[in-house]
């Protein structure tokens, strides 16, 4: 399906920013690239966008849409100071299908367009996704206002009294929508909103209540600010263990914030976090207390620079299966070697032939640990439930800075082979229960 | 979707394995378990079968069908002497809606039935599933033959002379199947190819290509060492690494022969190969010579049975993710008791502090060469690609076994240490440019 997003206004409430509103950057993308990308990851290919106001601008920064690997065509609006109902208006001749019509200043989840696309719509109705809860982050008195009676839309605009929902910006139109919205022009109402009330009025205008997923029109400061935490908000993963919560996640999302204004990668951000861990096992692997201290604090940074590899790769929209695995395997790698370095440190000055033993064994479970959550993981297809005591890696890599700090090696490396092959084996008698 | 299965039957030729041929054992097994069960892989969760011949005996063996996990209802069929075709028009009265036919002896992939229930079938019509090429297993002469022309079915018979397909005995059927059969059992002939005939004169037989899959008529004694045959064949995985592949299936299958006689599940006899891994550890832990012959010999006694329990879960249709991933965490734990109690024998022997270093990163590269092959597996949702040099656990335990038997503890980790960890990185390396 091609979608079709609106980027000729003038957007003055935003001109602060920047002078184009579609190109403001937010956390390592223009609005108009967030737009682009979470239609993409909904499976949309193909763009047209309808430029006006510093559209040059706009087709000079996007291109064709090779970079962001998708088509995108332009359509020139000289109308743009007036009603955006005009800009719709004026893909008229390059669509004859059914299409996604998009702002180009909103922000959305992707699953609101998956679950969309599986709309059954008629040949002459549209779509308008909806949200019928007030959103937090939504400036009510602003928004357009619509009601809803049994699915279908009775009634539209910012100045109505008697309202059920909120209009998201997000619909699935069909070329019905240019023959309204040629009428209503004629009839001296150049807004989208007059060529829906008109569709409506026909009964052929279907709310989608999307009230369960996120979405944001970002129409000023206040909203940009918004929009920040929102998507700050939706980068905590439901298995983020108690270390990563309190202390991990907020650090390493304000050096995303940082990272995200440069052009590292995700799989770069990986291989940092890796090569402070090797750092911070090389410090350990000489023993004096000194040493622990350096290599415990190198040890923790690099737990929370782990963090950011995903964040910036979600907050860009450029995650991969491989980078994902690729994190994975260099934490695996980063944990034996982090391990090896505190047996040797150890050995180095007590002499001490069981910290091999019990280090081998830490390691042992530390692997379990993490091949048990992934293998379980991925074949469940859901999470291991997660209680606030999540034996992860953020809790064994915080243990060991904290074994460093008080030098107490051998007993972190027991503390740790104890509760993390505990955990491991937990896991396998629980599942037996639950899923043999 | 409903099954109806054909169970009524003398089959004489059988006779001499058992004196009900729909019961007669075949690796763990009855033949009509078999066929219930591939059915349910498919999702056919509702039974129908028609019985005559010993019937009694079939009904008090299946029960309900609840221990198998399905539901099953039966058909008398007190004319059982006469032909097939009266069995299927005694369910006459008990189906309404399309349904699957299936015989009691017949062996196939499950995949033929996840395909065929997909089929858009005609009210009026019904779908057989031919096999068009000289499967090799095929009694040909026996078999009934089907000439076909642009997926319609033209003619059916054993004696056909023009033919250019072989009939599976699996049917996507409607009611209509019933008319048919009445009609052509009133004019004399009460076999189901009779009915299969009058439909195809009116052009309402389709045929379903199945040639890719495999499916197996056990007829008589050569048939059924042929069906052990095949599903032995089916057993071996495009994983297998060499040392599978020559030395461990081979005895593996031996083995699981005579464990299908038994009640041991899959997950016992995981646990069995892990308390072997267990005990040649133990033996490997005192580091002499003559233990660690033993050792060796338990641990590669521990790599062949761990081949058993896939092959008794594939074999009894028990398989779950379940067992799967029990086998996956036990393998990785008997993986790091093993190379701990090769340590710890060559250090109590030697004295030799380095014994503690290529161990370690043995561990680490044997743990990250299961990590990565798992890990890949199941996001890549295909195996890696397999090369006859496949580094795998097999291949691991092997070198474990002749380093034990020539007493070279230290070489063989070393080489653990540095072959494993390669073949990680190469993973590591290889997927990135083709997956990034």
């Amino acid at each position: 399906m091609k979608a079709l997003i609106l980027a000729a206004g003038l957007g003055k409430r935003q001109k602060e920013n920047g002078d184009s509103k579609p190109l403001i950057p937010l956390l390592g993308l223009s609005f108009i690239e967030r737009v682009i990308l979470t239609a993409k990851k909904s499976g949309i290919k193909e763009f047209q966008i309808v430029i006006g106001y510093k559209g040059k601008r706009i087709q000079k920064y996007l291109g064709n849409g090779e970079k962001l690997g998708v088509n995108v065509d332009y359509i020139y609006n000289d109308e743009w100071r007036k009603g955006n109902g005009i800009s719709v208006l004026k893909a008229k001749d390059y669509i004859q299908k059914p299409f996604i019509l998009l702002m180009a200043d909103h922000l959305f989840d992707y699953k609101i367009l998956l679950a969309l696309q599986k709309q059954t719509i008629e040949d002459d109705g549209c779509i308008l996704c909806v949200d019928k809860d007030h959103h937090k982050y939504l400036d009510v008195d602003d928004a357009t206002k619509v009601l809803i009676e049994e699915s279908q839309i009775k009634d539209i605009g910012k100045q109505l009294d008697d309202y059920n929902g909120i209009d998201t910006g997000i619909f699935l139109c069909t070329p019905a929508i240019f023959d309204a919205l040629e009428v209503s022009i004629r009839n001296g109402n150049d807004s989208l909103s007059a060529g829906i009330k008109a569709l409506a009025k026909r009964h052929k205008m279907k709310a989608f209540d999307i009230s369960d997923k996120y979405w944001l029109d970002v129409d000023d400061n206040g909203a940009l600010k918004n929009a920040k935490s929102l998507l700050f908000e939706k980068l905590k993963k439901n298995t983020d263990g108690p270390v990563s919560r309190i202390l991990n996640r907020p650090i390493s999302s304000k050096i995303s914030e940082l990272l995200l204004k440069t052009n590292i990668t995700p799989n770069q951000i990986s291989l940092i976090s890796f090569i402070l861990g090797f750092f911070g096992a090389l410090f350990f692997y000489f023993g004096n207390y000194i040493y622990l201290v350096i290599g415990g604090l190198l040890v923790q940074l690099s737990s929370i620079i782990d963090g950011c590899d995903g964040e910036v790769a979600r907050l860009k929209l450029v995650e991969t299966e491989y980078g994902g695995w690729f994190d994975s395997v260099l934490d695996r790698y980063a944990d034996a070697i982090i391990i090896f370095g505190m047996i040797h440190g150890h050995w180095l000055l007590h002499n001490d032939i069981i910290i091999w033993t019990v280090g081998f064994i830490a390691l042992m479970g530390s692997f379990l640990n993490s091949y048990t959550a992934d293998k379980y993981d991925v074949i469940f297809r859901k999470r291991i439930k997660v209680n606030r005591m999540r034996m992860g890696r953020d809790v064994r890599l915080f243990l060991i800075f904290i074994g460093a700090l008080s030098n107490q090696i051998l007993i972190t490396l027991a503390i740790l082979a104890v509760i993390s092959n505990f955990e491991a084996i937990r896991r396998l008698v629980v599942l037996r229960f639950k899923y043999a």
